[in-house]
């Protein structure tokens, strides 16, 4: 077999980069991890990612792969033979996970941008935002088994979504992807502070 | 074989429109097309698309797969015995044409946006923006076979991109899915109108 050289090109608090960690650590794909400064962004950054110079990037054998839902099916379709695959096998229900998938990154993350980068008025309409948003995920989960923040009181409007985080938390590959909610709330107080500055 | 019933919802203007009925007339696929009133949207389309209520959309065999790109892959994959294949084989050339095809909707689309629906500074800044993001795509064409408007002075900025458009242009599926481009002329002149009435 052909040695794989794969560098995982990320910056420890990105959502985006930890839906790619995720899909590493579910395939069980050894790679070297090289962590971004993106207040200090390497040449290296631009070089693999010209268009949006931003993180998450998959190097594989010295190609870039760039945009994290692109590198998470680009994942599944290079190492298909593992057990694990994140697409379902039927065009139809491949469509609606694709649907979802977009629907997360076109909506959920502008409106929850609202909350801690705004203020006042413009925060609570990122609040209710993010509720209606979460409802609609909510409705779609329904009772599948697969597909935070207290002050919105996610856990008593969207019981299902809030119990399919936990049962995604469970897997040791989330587990061991995702960051320290502390540690990300302690992050954006110090970037709200340096957008500010 | 069990009789297909497809339905394609749609309204005449739309590019993303465009990018399924170029799909389904390269694949030789029949289907019953349906004309929505974007000024008055029937109840059916928030039933087939509750999320957004937004064509275009395709129904198959009652099932409504949403969002055009999303529309385009399903296509491919539930009718991959037709002699066109949209996406490439190899998993790396699949990730750089979603990657690009994704970049077009979300680049491309809002800043040409600005250049229909502005006035002044924000119109010249959307011009500029259009120009900047066809030199990427014009970049990443270079001399492969396959990936408007005179007063942007495209031809000249993007002589690779124009004439693969011509080439796109002269293909049967293309040619008869575009639409005239003064009946969107006059259809964006009719729309700002409504727009700031």
């Amino acid at each position: 077999m052909v040695t794989e050289e794969l560098v995982f090109v990320n910056f420890w608090s990105s959502p985006f980069g930890c839906r790619v960690k995720i899909a590493l650590e579910e395939k069980g794909i050894p790679y070297e991890y090289k962590e971004e400064d993106l207040f200090n962004k390497s040449p290296l950054l631009s070089t693999i990612n010209p268009v949006y110079n931003k993180v998450p990037v998959l190097v594989h054998n010295g190609k870039s792969i760039c945009e994290s839902l692109n590198i998470v099916e680009y994942i599944d379709e290079v190492w298909s033979d593992r057990s694990t695959s994140f697409l379902p096998s039927d065009p139809y229900e491949r469509s609606q996970a694709r649907f979802w998938a977009d629907f997360i990154d076109k909506e959920l993350y502008e409106a929850s941008k609202k909350i801690y980068r705004c203020k006042g008025e413009e925060q609570e309409s990122g609040k209710k935002d993010v509720l209606r948003i979460l409802k609609l995920i909510e409705g779609e989960l329904g009772n599948k088994p697969f597909i935070g923040g207290d002050n919105l009181g996610i856990e008593e409007e969207c019981p299902i979504l809030v119990s399919w985080a936990k049962r995604c938390s469970q897997k040791e590959s989330v587990a061991k992807s995702l960051v320290d909610p502390i540690k990300i709330y302690d992050f954006i107080l110090y970037l709200n502070n340096y957008l500010t500055k």
